[in-house]
């Protein structure tokens, strides 16, 4: 007997997923959500790196501007490189260097977004590769196996997410749909953790649907928590219906939610969708938009939003913001920045990126302390007044 | 009387710009160049910052990669943001937060380049804009007044570059139209200097035209060292006319330059041309390749070029070039980098930029320690059998 195989190995246990709730300010919540690649402080805000990569950022920006967790796209990363050459490589977290918890969307509101070339039944979505039209199938079964290929910590269920204004019979029958989904996912997720393909620190969020329509939404939510998941997204806002029907219909939502486990919005969104859903009791959020606008000249600072592409910034020698944390914000001119912007400068990108990922995880830091010290609606107020000044009163 | 008026401020006396010969091995030469805003070791590499910024770095990663001096275009930077802006704003420095010197070419080259949207006459080159088509003119005159309005450290006559292979006639009427326009420059930065747009510490650099033809080569060397400027440029070559001819050219040329100032080879080049040129006294280069190369997926390695998009880094774990002394180079895998690139996404240009800018650093540095230890030409064996592999040896 080789005494190698005899020795006691003192095997740390496994750490599984958990949920804390540590204070609540009326229904805005600070909760950690702890996983064995970290803990997740909410509210938390997730940079989307699409195709494993937080665009013009590199991972230690993104890390250092505060962020605990970020989100992958299931439809793009399977496409390229390829779930499998994910995995193969070791998982999306090696792959491209972030340490911490992943969350990775199912694919679905990507496949439904390619519009002719996918095919929605009963099975699950038939779609055209947008980057050489090949043909792929997803099916709550595929998503579950790629997220766990990927190595995603949340993995999310797969659902069908429709676009708004839309006919109730339709939200109705999307709706329902997902819960026939929900159920499969959970399944095939359980199969993962099963034969090892997930671990128990791994976890599966479900997806409430139904447009705006309160009655929907209250069904899909309740059918949901008698499925009984680990966490709760509320998917199909931010789709055209507006700031106001999207607050409206999560406040008549998440109340159908257990309080004890967390809550994410999907998609969303602007700085005022931020605040306004965390003061209902929203958890986590995801959005390209402070990638995105960057790109496109796009700045959101404390003092309202900012178009650098605007004439006015060509000879402003003033930084960005001078309030902000982001050493890009403080250093560079306005006139600077106009300058790579205008020219279409990769420079310009990045600072811009850099300055509005770090300007949505300081706001988000700013209402987990407010909900600490148990002033939230007081901070919501000043804060609301400064940073959501319309662009017209801030670019004469 | 006021006493603050009256005290007495010791007043540092304004450095000039100077020119300090350390060692030599063969003709290879080891050299600073002093100027107020910093000493450049010699052999140096200039990396490219057209329009104010090193395309895909921040000036932290071009400082930190240890280059003692950038270029600026006087055509892309008098088009956006203007000279006089620039100005406005406190300078090309302060601008694009580059506090060491700056080199900026004459726009000569680049208005060449502009094919039938230019017309050069005795008095200069009238250009429409690539940018919005409108109306320009350069000339030595106004080349000198906007390098002195972006605070360029190292200006560079105005010149005309013509293509290789060109009629002898035509590369001799070029020439001798540069000569006399080195003149004019040179009168134009002596009223800048007389008139305070300039100071003691800005250096007008003359440029040696001639094609290939090595007498044409002497006659215009021998004409600029007879107006003594403080430096020298080797114009025209790296236009065609490949690397044979070019270091051919270059040893038939520098002879005739003065030892006690530097020499400047003009957009040049690939690692093999850099040492050889090294080899035969150049002080100075500059050239788009690093970034350019990087922003297509091409890498400088220790052990021979790398084509990222090739399929067969797909699935390799291994770092692009462990013997790197840039982060990215060590900690990306072959394979991430590949997808990024292949995605097209900002953080593969970003990379490959800033690992291609610390390779020619990292190589100008080997260089000078070469000739430091009266080694060069074995450290030139030993290096160009590992570097210049050629891309078809190293990608099956």
């Amino acid at each position: 007997m080789n005494v190698a195989t005899t020795e006691h190995v003192t095997e740390k246990p496994s750490p599984a997923f958990g949920f804390r709730l540590l204070t609540q300010d009326g229904n805005a919540r600070r909760s950690e959500i702890v996983t064995p690649r970290g803990v997740i402080r909410t509210p938390a805000f997730m940079p989307v790196g699409t195709v494993a990569t937080v665009k013009a950022l590199y991972p230690e920006q993104v890390r250092d501007a505060g962020a605990d967790i970020l989100l992958g796209n299931t439809y793009h990363l399977m496409l390229r490189p390829g779930a499998e050459r994910v995995a193969k490589l070791g998982g999306l977290h090696k792959f491209m260097r972030w340490e911490k918890p992943i969350l990775t969307d199912s694919g679905g509101f990507q496949v439904m977004s390619l519009g002719k070339i996918r095919k929605i039944t009963e099975e699950g979505v038939a779609f055209q590769s947008h980057i050489d039209g090949s043909r792929h199938m997803l099916s709550p079964e595929r998503s579950i196996e790629i997220q766990c290929l990927l190595g995603s910590d949340i993995q999310m269920q797969f659902d069908e997410c429709i676009e708004l204004p839309a006919e109730r019979k339709e939200v109705e029958r999307a709706m329902e749909l997902s819960l026939r989904w929900a159920e499969r996912s959970k399944r095939a997720f359980e199969m993962q953790l099963a034969s090892g393909g997930a671990g128990p620190g791994q976890a599966l969020f479900a997806i409430v649907q139904g447009g705006t329509d309160v009655e929907l939404r209250r069904r899909s939510a309740e059918a949901l928590v008698g499925m009984d998941f680990p966490g709760y997204a509320v998917g199909g806002l931010a789709v055209g219906e507006g700031h106001e029907a999207m607050i409206a219909t999560l406040g008549e939502t998440l109340p159908h939610l257990p309080a004890g486990k967390p809550r994410y919005l999907m998609g969303v969104g602007t700085p005022l969708d931020l605040i306004e859903s965390v003061r209902l009791g929203v958890d986590m959020f995801d959005c390209v938009m402070p990638t995105r606008n960057g790109r496109h000249g796009y700045a959101f600072t404390w003092n309202g939003p900012v178009n650098m592409r605007n004439a006015k910034h060509a000879e402003d020698p003033s930084p960005l913001d001078a309030l902000s944390s982001c050493p890009a914000a403080r250093e560079y001119s306005r006139a600077y920045i106009h300058h790579l912007i205008k020219s279409g400068e990769y420079l310009g990108a990045m600072i811009l990126s850099w300055v509005n990922t770090v300007f949505y995880q300081d706001l988000m830091a700013a209402m987990r302390s407010a909900i600490d010290d148990g002033r939230f609606d007081a901070w919501a107020a000043e804060t609301k007044a400064r940073i959501t000044a319309a662009p017209t009163a801030q670019e004469p």
